[in-house]
């Protein structure tokens, strides 16, 4: 072993102690008759002494040599420091040295380590290696692993049975995009690298494995927008013999249990909320409820004027902002401004100001009264001081926008705050969801969802009211996991394919094994997965995956550090049986 | 809940509490005026019962129709059992029902669901979902769980960081052949899946996190023999500031730790034993060291007389079998037989029985006296009662002839026990090896092996003799483990991928990124990885891996079950900028 103790290790009561350290060079002061160097590595940083009194010159030259990141050994004694830095545990002790050996030079390092480091992005990513020995990764990374570790303790205390499923699988054109891999010993043959294992728990649950999870690497080739990953990782669950109840309030005791070891708050029973109430109340199916602004609907008291922007929309739709009454005029305009941007894209933006004194001053006061703006604040639930703020349009639309002016303005008052956890179960998810590209309905989950009870029968005549046994746990306005009751009869199975337009041929070549394994007794089941990803993330108090995540890929889903991915051999191409198609 | 109890719970304490039980149908016993049925989940079996006095008739109808596999759900009493069965711990009470609904029905199963199944292996693997029921199959998955459980909070004790490295990477000539996933976004492109995360787990050493770990799928391509997948799972490990002793005492530790906690044994310190001498006395770099019969070499005692076989012979060698000089003639012959097989190719066996009044008799005897004989019997240990069996040649091939004669006579003796377990750490093994294909050396571990110190000039003149700071863990005649220290400086780095036959251009196209990383400040690093589907079936007492993966592929690489690899649509092989380049 290089060293006896760690950097982070000595306090006052190793005075004395003849000691071993090992580490990088954080960086050297030389004060001429003495020098100091910050010594790091993952568990602190230890001031190393050398002066011209005790130490010999050689060794003096020596440490004026070391540059940062030089990673060195060093043999010493600890000793009381004279100018003692309360900020770091070590700070009461030094080690006088007596020995020092270079383990390694380094290049200087292309960008500083420290918490704040002037290295940009791309140049991080390129040295990820140096990267990860600044703390805002190196703990983000040790947080990802503790919550890992609870997860499975967690779960196995539970009686649930973690089992590895197969990562070379099949393609199946349904959901997102497949990464492939050609097979060698299969001409023209490909397997599929798994979206998920949903497949696969489900013939657990047909095999009797009545508890399992997993957390395990998923695969999607989709095109990247910001913060997604083509890899990513989920905490896969499932369970037989199960009604949804059963579902919700175990993975609330994870979520709890995860809340409290990571931050030790005990958060109460998690409040529901039916999906057509998330997207009514909150314009949105993951509201964050940390804050209120809950939506106020006021067509029937905003349409009956002569205001025809409202009497032509199909839902007038409001906001009360909190002491948001100070905002200047200027101010205001600026968040018209705002939500008219191309990426929000509402057309305008109706405000009315509740003043102290209990008037209301709005920008359409020529349609609308005093009496009529106080029914706006009543609907709003506004107070005064608070300015109210009114979208109108398709409702769809109009709440996407007002939804996300409620997430802006929440950010710039403050009230999204990263150590308090607000989660929330959102339930009653329809089945489907009408996908304009396409013109017909996708499955809004999958397609191994079950209707609720009863509902089977109106797919064909309302398919779009049909509601799932599906819901979504929200953390803090995060989807952070997702799941429902399956499917596990093959007559309903068959029915909900059809529905999706696969034909018999195309149900039974994708998922013929499922089918089959219907008919051999399969339990009643369901299940959730999480996203541990974003789950570190939010539990981490961070608005971005990316650190916590040991080498992310960029939005082409390159990883530059390794330069991948690349061209392959001839040869190799020849032994998988392809050629090249390039469009050149 | 379906349940308020599972099938391996309810016992005497539980008579007359009302319970609910859900599970599968495993038999039905119908006496006419009553009915057993045996119904089975995860947890065990539980005898219900109707009986024509207290159940009503429609109940008993229903009963009756159950059949194998059938997914029911009970409700009734728990009563004393009339005749009960010592064999299973639920085998005291039965449950006397009152209301049965079926959840779901079942064709008749492929294969019976018992231990000893009529199944075939093909018939169990395309119905992986049903075989999983059986307890041999259902116990090894949950016994895989709690070995990688106890890995985990092992490592994690110790301070390991369970770190995720990427799945798609690049593709790296060396080794064997990797599995490529085509890029959509990078035309012309390929990930590669990762053999295993090396350069990774070398970079995050670069990057301060001193203590990695991870239970990770890794990939190969490889013509499959009998018992290998292309997909596998490793317990990957490094540390940094280490030096090999380290490395041994701490995997030494956690591979203790797992023999207890699996077994409750306890394993004094693993012996250690060069590569050099496994290869001497055993023929093997794996030598399953539960039992004895260690080679002897005889050449100094042999070649001294007209016997031509011996004399030519680069090696002869013979080991003592004890108690087999009761073997028969025919016996002998068969033994003979069996080493002259073409798996073996020996082109004979010379034999000598030591017989219990001290006396020698050998196929040889009139080339050699009683007391050339006896000292073949000091040389291989032989005892009065044992026999001598001794093959001659070349120094490799006697020597893995006469391994697997000694594994095969164990295995006849019973030596080979399921449930005593016999670690070894073979140190000290060549860097390189010769590779009779491509005349050229390999790495024996792989590129970024360091060889023993001071060895680094040897290369040039006597490769084959540069021993490496690389080890193996044994179990039972088996690799389960297998690591190095590895080079951590960029001029060594070249040196050796130059000797592998690498150009700078190649090593820089390959591996820049690890030579890169060697100049920003990499520390002594090294570390080891476990294969985890051998090591849990060793530990569990068993030969195959099979039983311990849930969803294995067969030797064609195929998942029956699912029937993977498949053909991909013309649309997504275009999307990937590849055609088929079929051979028709």
């Amino acid at each position: 072993m290089y060293r006896s103790h760690t950097c982070g290790e000595l306090r006052a009561t190793h005075i004395n102690t003849e000691v071993t350290l090992s580490g990088w060079v954080q960086g050297v002061r030389d004060k001429g008759f003495m020098i100091y160097v910050d010594l790091r590595d993952r568990y602190g940083i230890t001031q190393l002494y050398f002066d011209e009194e005790r130490s010999v010159k050689e060794l003096m030259d020596k440490a004026r040599k070391l540059g940062r990141e030089f990673v060195i050994q060093v043999k010493g004694t600890v000793v009381e420091r004279a100018s003692k830095n309360p900020n770091i545990p070590t700070g009461g002790v030094e080690v006088l040295v007596k020995e020092l050996t270079l383990l390694n030079a380094s290049l200087v390092p292309p960008f500083t380590i420290e918490d704040d480091t002037d290295g940009g992005d791309d140049l991080r990513m390129k040295f990820r290696y140096i990267d990860i020995r600044r703390n805002p990764v190196k703990d983000s990374l040790i947080f990802r692993h503790k919550v890992a570790q609870a997860v499975r303790n967690y779960l196995s205390e539970e009686g649930f049975i973690e089992v590895e499923t197969p990562y070379l699988i099949k393609s199946t054109p349904e959901g997102a995009r497949d990464f492939v891999v050609p097979s060698r010993m299969n001409e023209g043959q490909f397997y599929a690298l798994p979206q998920s294992p949903q497949t696969f728990k489900q013939l657990l649950m047909v095999g009797g494995m009545d508890k399992y999870f997993q957390i395990v690497k998923c695969f999607r080739d989709e095109d990247l927008r910001a913060d997604r990953q083509p890899e990513f990782t989920q905490i896969d669950c499932e369970m037989a013999f199960v009604e949804q109840e059963d579902i919700l309030n175990t993975f609330e005791g994870l979520t709890k249990h995860l809340i409290k070891e990571t931050h030790g708050i005990e958060v109460n029973k998690f409040p529901r909320m039916t999906f057509d109430d998330a997207m009514r109340l909150y314009g949105n199916d993951k509201p964050d409820i940390r804050f209120g602004m809950q939506f106020g609907e006021l067509n029937e008291v905003a349409q009956h004027k002569d205001f025809n922007v409202f009497n032509s929309a199909e839902l007038v739709v409001g906001i009360a902002v909190p002491g948001a009454n100070s905002y200047t005029r200027k101010e205001i305009d600026k968040l018209i401004d705002w939500v008219k941007r191309p990426q929000i894209g509402a057309l305008g933006m109706v405000y009315c100001r509740y003043n102290e004194d209990g008037s209301f001053k709005s920008s359409v006061d020529k349609f609308y009264s005093q009496e009529d703006l106080a029914k706006w604040a009543e609907v709003t639930g506004a107070k005064p001081g608070d300015l109210i703020c009114v979208l109108s349009g398709d409702t769809n639309k109009v709440r996407a926008q007002l939804s996300a002016l409620r997430m802006e303005l929440a950010e710039r008052l403050g009230l999204r705050k990263p150590n308090e956890f607000a989660p929330l179960w959102v339930i009653d998810f329809p089945l489907l969801e009408w996908d304009e590209e396409t013109e017909r309905y996708h499955a809004m989950h999958h397609p191994f969802t079950s209707p609720k009870p009863g509902q089977l029968a109106l797919l064909d005549s309302n398919p779009g009211n049909v509601k799932a046994n599906a819901y979504d746990l929200v953390l803090n306005g995060n989807e952070i996991g997702g799941g429902s009751i399956r499917i596990h009869d093959k007559a309903t199975q068959a029915i909900m394919l059809r529905h999706l337009g696969f034909t018999d041929e195309e149900a039974r070549a994708q998922f013929g094994f499922l089918m089959d394994a219907f008919e051999y007794g399969a339990p009643p089941h369901g299940g959730i997965a999480f996203g541990l990803d974003r789950l570190v993330s939010i539990l981490g108090g961070q608005e971005t995956i990316r650190d916590f995540i040991a080498f992310p890929k960029n939005n082409s889903g390159r990883d530059v550090m390794i330069d991948a991915p690349a061209v392959i051999d001839k040869e190799q191409l020849k032994e998988l049986h392809l050629k090249l198609d390039l469009e050149s």
